[in-house]
């Protein structure tokens, strides 16, 4: 049972491993990205405002929100950070460059808090994306 | 006592009070931002990489490490995400335009998660910051 004062003590890998399985599945077999998820519990912020809302909670609801995103993209990744976070929780980020079909690359930054499920891996509960315009 | 399973209710007013503040004091008063740090708890990643580490803990190494940046800086916030946390946390991104000195604005991304202090405000237990470039 993890008490909210343990730490995971190999954030660093986890959170390196976690990101780049995560956005080779999102390039390649998105739907499977559902299973990185918690039903009823994770939470996606997607380019959220007010007058455009993204706020997502679910598997359900964020994997239908992911699915409707243009299906050619690729995730270059530049920098990952991993710090530890109460609960043997890790917390990642992430910052690299979009490509959507033949558009020039964006920007973006992605932030993933990760808990873990209790049997030896982890599950997104927050998760939150920006392309960085403006 | 904050449980695990709390949740701060009012996390978005949170949030976003939170990032005005942090960024009224980081570019007007930089000295006061230790209030908002927790002595040998808080991280800080800034613009960490294996050639040129960038990780500190507690207070006073990330206080010196602020300090040691360029004194006439100007954070322009343009978007601020905010989810809850496990133990009545906040998570915060902020993506916005750095102006350091006379250069040109440089694209920023930082993620905060802020926990109770349990007396009724919040402290930063994890910071990660980058410039989006490469």
């Amino acid at each position: 049972m993890e008490s909210q004062s343990s730490v995971c003590a190999n954030f660093e890998q986890v959170g390196q491993a976690f990101a780049s399985h995560y956005y080779n599945v999102f390039d390649s077999n998105r739907g499977q990205l559902g299973q990185l998820y918690k039903d009823e519990v994770s939470m996606l912020n997607f380019e959220h405002s007010v007058g455009r809302p993204g706020q997502f909670k679910g598997t359900a609801a964020i994997l239908q929100k992911l699915q409707s995103l243009p299906q050619q993209v690729k995730h270059q990744v530049i920098t990952i950070d991993c710090q530890p976070t109460p609960g043997g929780g890790v917390l990642v980020m992430i910052c690299g460059n979009l490509l959507v079909d033949t558009e020039i690359p964006q920007k973006f930054s992605q932030v993933f808090q990760l808990l873990p499920t209790g049997s030896g891996s982890y599950y997104i509960f927050n998760d939150i994306f920006r392309v960085n315009v403006g």
